[in-house]
């Protein structure tokens, strides 16, 4: 089985035009098969504020309302996802920027109505990463650039969470790959000390989690992070990593971040 | 040779919510591989205008400075390109929205400054067009809708003219396709009279051009427009077509608009 790698980066990398850079040129030196999944970052909340529509809150809950979708689709499906391939091909990478409605690749359900109403979010399920379409475009050498844009097959597009869409997709390819999943966050990995970065965790397998969890290495907001990775994981994903985009260079050579594997 | 169809629409169609759903839906009816370019219409302009940024105008021709470089990167490539795939999407006509970026389908060459700085404008030559790239879409049952933003191969975005897109797509893929151009515009065709949708001039050979424009059927913008048109022609495009989007089903049975022929 080929191998493929999913990389997922969000507005810390995406926000800082010269971790973008050097992340884009580690991206393009990564041997094999490659896709890239981007969130968002600042650029929506300040596009926002600049025409006066300010993010919408219920019960503490971002809510994507008509006038929040026009500008992700806008900043994520355009200037962010158009300016990010452009400066791949410059960088000798063959890149192809997507949203979840191009192809067909990515079709969610718009998130039910219950206690909240989340507006034009997107759920993702087994079904909705189109495998054949991103492999005809990896098999002819092109490079899936996905933003977190994706549609409902009847002409509503959706917004929806950039780590749900490298999961998913990670998850659909290893049916056709042997596949490994990159997050790139913030910090080295997970810490046993927050403030120490000597003390990652270098490897998680799944039976360790819960004892991780119940000595407190594991908390708060990693929790259902790795949570999430290990389900990734169950279904059929070879290895999960957490780390620091910029050690990138390093995932084949002394390893990068957390490795989580079964 | 297979047929191959270039259709581009304009802002007459894009800012006409009926007129695009109907156009999009005789699109998907039209048999055989397509391509579909897209302009921009009044929504650049507006949000420019939402955002105080006016549109830059230096003796009468329109720059594209730095700022609306990124408007039209949002809405023509953003905005505009994903709604229209996913809207092709749930008429069943499996889209790919594109920048020239995207698969490097367009590279261009930003327009040396002259008299005027047209600012991050692109030109386009012979050898602008990634002909493999398209073909591989269009093998694999993809149908390309491109967006008027090109790259430099370089970094940097380009804002580049749809008709110009249209036409240099149309005759780099004349070495591997039958092509024919099709040009919606807000009129029938070229009309004798251009009062009467009666007086359409169903067809025009090359030889023909001189004295219709001599005869003074032919003036004004439609002769740079037919110019144009006969030069993709002498460049290997079987015919160009300029008529009304809502005509395009009767392309096959009675014709549609103004044919060009060599």
């Amino acid at each position: 089985m080929k191998q493929l790698t999913i990389i997922k980066i969000g507005g810390n990398v995406i926000d800082n035009s010269e971790k973008l850079h050097q992340f884009l040129l580690d991206f393009t030196a990564l041997p094999g098969d490659k896709i890239l999944v981007h969130g968002g970052g600042k650029i929506a909340t300040e596009l926002g504020s600049s025409l006066g529509i300010e993010p919408k809150m219920v019960d503490g809950r971002r809510i994507t309302d008509i006038e929040t979708l026009r500008i992700v689709t806008m900043v994520y499906g355009g200037l962010i996802n158009k300016n990010m391939v452009a400066q791949l091909q410059a960088k000798g990478c063959n890149a192809i920027g997507l949203s979840g409605a191009d192809g067909n690749v990515i079709q969610a359900v718009k998130r039910p109505v219950g206690k909240i109403d989340y507006g034009f979010v997107g759920d993702l399920n087994e079904s909705s990463v189109s495998v054949k379409t991103l492999d005809v475009l990896l098999k002819n050498d092109l490079i899936p650039v996905l933003c977190a844009i994706t549609h409902d097959g009847d002409t509503q597009l959706l917004n929806t969470n950039a780590d749900t869409i490298a999961s998913a997709v990670a998850v659909a390819m290893s049916r056709e790959y042997e596949t490994r999943l990159v997050y790139c966050f913030e910090k080295k990995g997970v810490l046993r000390d927050v403030d120490d970065d000597l003390s990652l965790v270098a490897e998680i397998r799944r039976n360790d989690f819960e004892t991780l969890q119940a000595e407190g290495v594991v908390s708060g907001g990693m929790i259902p992070k790795l949570y999430n990775a290990f389900e990734a994981i169950r279904q059929g994903v070879k290895a999960v990593y957490i780390g620091k985009a910029d050690e990138l260079p390093q995932i084949d050579i002394n390893g990068f971040g957390t490795r989580l594997i079964d």
